[in-house]
């Protein structure tokens, strides 16, 4: 980290910044500049506060050199990070497909959803038991009996499961879930993250809509450092002044994130922007950028289907296009 | 809500998706149009997933009428909501001004504190014990025991006390404290506002970082469709391109939320902007503009004065500007 | 276009807007429901200001239920637009590259790199002779020189040149340019856009940095509406908050684009990322998401070869990647 | 500035990048530090190219102690600047009030408005002439003929009058306006800027929707560049994810512009939020945060008065306005 000090900074006053900045236990490297002097804070820097630094009145600026993540740095830990689940590995050289229903209604409903994808070759059923809504009056999940559906359909087909949890005392429900999710709107739920570190357990970590790539890093941290460095990332869109989509897909945070991290990211396609008939070309998108997989909603409303049909991805939409992605994933010798 | 059907749509079609809308409890007004069908929907239509229906293959477009909140809704409530805390009023007529430091650190300094921005005239003392940070190594307030210095502060000054809250586990500590701040990260905590609705106590709903007012309104009818009507709501700056300041103030809600909604609505500009030099001006744009208070930080750290001097806002630059703000509120006709 | 009047309006209110409305050359569709009376607008919409009747007092909502722009709609023109170029399509089933460095700095350095991508099987040389800088101080770019040197690398090479125009004075240089670049900064250069209508030539039209996709149809429409209907659109990221990248590719506007418009479409992850590494990957990706073509970056600094070696794309480094990419748009059956 | 090298560079490799650098005019203060090396840059860092140096390979990170622009820098002029307009002094310890019509439409009505807002007490007559619209089939304005309205209701009046230029070649017809508003979509339409600041007649920059402070203060710097230093800058909103305004409008821009720049600034709310109804509270906002004035649409639509009455604002409602105003003007101890 550096410190520029203003220039005709009075030397007492620096004297006493490099006291504050050491007592955190670092060293510092003073260099007097022609203009600026500068402190270089040599040490662990992950636990000064920078903002604190940049408040101090002689300070012009703070550089941070060094990210302030270690764990999901892919600096300490180059290799790639495989997360196994139940027997599937998710990570570099694997396309992993996370497919189901946004929302758990049915027995009948899941385990069929469940048979077709599997047949189709997903690697996890996906599947909501508790919803975060915007409205307090829209349907918010089963709850604990959607999880049980889920247990139904693994055991019908399988496929191991994936479902997101939403609060802290949910954690006992989800000792039998293969992975658990933790939504965007809980990517900064820092106490959520501290518990979900604490277990030994697969976490798939959406980003927060309006997160940076750097604070979705920290939020991986926060798990890791409690110990369970199995965060499986997924890029879901982002929030911008852009209206024909909900979000903004940011694809270009896959190449970033690789190279800043060694943790597996995936992408769902299907809720950056909320219009199904884009989500095919997006998946092909998705791997052909690096990413380790895809999320991808499944329905069926055998009642409505008339009138769904086109729009959403029914099972057979969603067989033709695990075709496609087969042949993508094969293309990048991926496994799939 | 009006349903707009795609153009040459068969009428069998439209009498299926008529059919699939009236089985949610409300009524539709047919009009058939030159160009396109148009479907009136009468009736409570806050529980209609607009998203649903237009992801159906025969619709166009959806249009909401009417909004999808209630309880924090002008149109039913015409009157502003006043929210007493101890006897002290919050909302029109009347500028709260909620102040103290970021973070409680120690008995001396948080009463310390609480007795200058007392004698200055602050109406609240708020101090965060449990902080969320960004990075897991940062520190993360100190808990439990800071509910209890504030406490102490609150007994040597008489000031009511402002506390955020981050997990529904600690909602027993928060008993007796007076407000209960929930922070942007959890403005979407759809779990804990229902639990904070359901208690007697008055919410300080920060707005999220991405969040649309809309959402903030839907986030407060968490809350309130639960019971709990005392909602005070804060802007504390969005997030935009803009890195000169660390948030964007969006101090045009203040007048949209006033006309869209009874609650009170105060700003906090030492979070939206990160900069404390304009706190002043800013706070004196929020009473000009309409809101019922200001939070401003209030930071004493006497070994460090030299330095953090003219930066930071201690109890004496606190004074200074509440002397203005007096006169602010005063020019209208506001009590202070 | 759907105008909702608000409820309880006297009915002769009603009756003075709807003469407002039909002044403009339309019909009203008058249908009163319970709540709210809607007059449905028949006929060309595309001249109507919704904002104007928006502000009505008597108006609740207004719902354009058709895109205002004609020319550049896929509703009246279902074929893709294909552009030719000096003999080269630019369009559905072809993958165009359009390669070259930032600026044009000198015949050595833009011939020898037009040599270079011509053998590794680029489509079009670019090369900005005017350039648009932020700063004052920045290098403006060689200008008409720039042209000259470009022409040079024409007649080397047989690859069409394409340049950036900033100015409606600069028109007349450009004539023996093969396509016409009009940047992000100038996408709503509304007096160039109209001029640049009346000419028979190729118009690469960048995405500005905070048009929606609407708005980026709409400033195509500028220049269709005049008479020239040789638009290509150039998707180059547009501004979020996060910093970690320059810009935010919107990946997603291209299946977007390609179901409202039947324009051909670009890729830009050069200009999108600011981060030459991820070039391939975007690349890639933007052929697997059904791009039209990608413009690339590419240098050549002898001298400071050493140092940038790794991170800017030079011929050799290009040249592996259009090994790739050719791969690719084989894969998706598309001419490259 | 300050460059940062990476960990383990070879000796030779820096030693070359100083070379690059100080072939530049600038000279390099060495500082081998423990973990790295740093280069800081002496001299005139505002003709450096911070993208070019960072993207060197051997380069971690790059830090622009002095801000890249000059003219428009408090530093280097810490005086306020004031522009005299036609005896009318614009900046610090005045407020400014900028009213009339969006669009000039007839003699009748600009003459008309001209009279009222006059009387009111408005500083100048805002009209336009030249009108960018986002769609090509909008009304465009009256153009040349516009000015000559605007100057007929100067004469009338005695107002000075600002209009928008939208392209170089209306320059000539601009000669006799008082003040020439450059719009936000050309706010980064550098060969018009650097035209612009070859005259001697005050320049009204509004900030892009999408530019940061610093792009806004580089924006003049062009202008005042070429010598032209009469620029007042305008705030009129950014855009966000945020729909219920049509932009945000960045208040706090006014505090920290006012710290980096001695240059004049106002404030347009009617275009921020496109919400009539909220202009008042705004304006108000906008004097207290100590902006030097505000721009207000001011229409009369005598035949729709009835339809238009409360949202827009009228004559009527600007007058109530700027009783308000005046009061807050005094409060502030300004001239208005």
């Amino acid at each position: 980290m550096i410190v520029v000090v203003k220039p005709n900074t009075r030397e007492e006053d620096i004297q006493r910044l490099i006291k504050v900045i050491e007592a955190q236990g670092v060293k510092i490297h003073y260099s007097k500049g022609v203009d600026h002097t500068i402190l270089g804070i040599v040490g662990d820097t992950t636990l000064i506060d920078t903002d604190k630094i940049r408040s101090n009145q002689i300070v012009k600026d703070v550089l941070r050199v060094q990210e302030p993540y270690k764990k999901a740095n892919r600096l300490f830990h180059p290799e790639d990070t495989i997360v196994d689940v139940a027997g599937r590995k998710v990570g570099e050289g694997t396309i992993s497909i996370f497919a189901g229903p946004c929302s758990v209604e049915s027995e009948d409903q899941v385990v069929s959803i469940a048979k077709s994808i599997k047949a189709s070759g997903a690697t996890f059923l996906r599947g909501g038991a508790f919803k975060p809504r915007t409205s307090p009056y829209a349907f918010q999940g089963l709850g604990y009996e959607g999880l049980d559906l889920l247990k139904i359909a693994r055991k019908a087909t399988g496929l191991p499961i994936v479902s997101e949890i939403m609060s802290l005392e949910q954690l006992p429900a989800f000792e039998d879930v293969d992975i658990i999710q933790v939504g965007a709107r809980n990517m900064q739920n820092f106490i959520l993250l501290k518990e979900l570190g604490k277990i030994d357990k697969p976490i798939l970590l959406k980003r927060g809509m309006s997160a940076t790539m750097k604070e979705f890093l920290m939020s991986a941290e926060y798990i890791m450092k409690e110990g369970n460095d199995k965060v499986i990332l997924c890029e879901r869109g982002i929030r911008t002044f852009e209206t024909a989509t909900r979000n903004t897909l940011d694809i270009s945070c896959i190449p970033v994130l690789k190279r800043q991290s060694h943790l597996p990211i995936i992408i769902d396609p299907s809720h950056a922007t909320g219009l199904s008939w884009t989500v095919e070309a997006l998946s092909k998108a998705a791997i052909a950028v690096g990413a380790d997989g895809v999320m991808i909603e499944v329905h069926n409303n055998p009642e409505e289907a008339l009138c769904d049909g086109e729009q959403s991805i029914t099972p057979e939409r969603f067989d033709k296009i695990m075709t496609t992605l087969k042949k993508y994933a094969e293309f990048e010798n991926k496994v799939m």
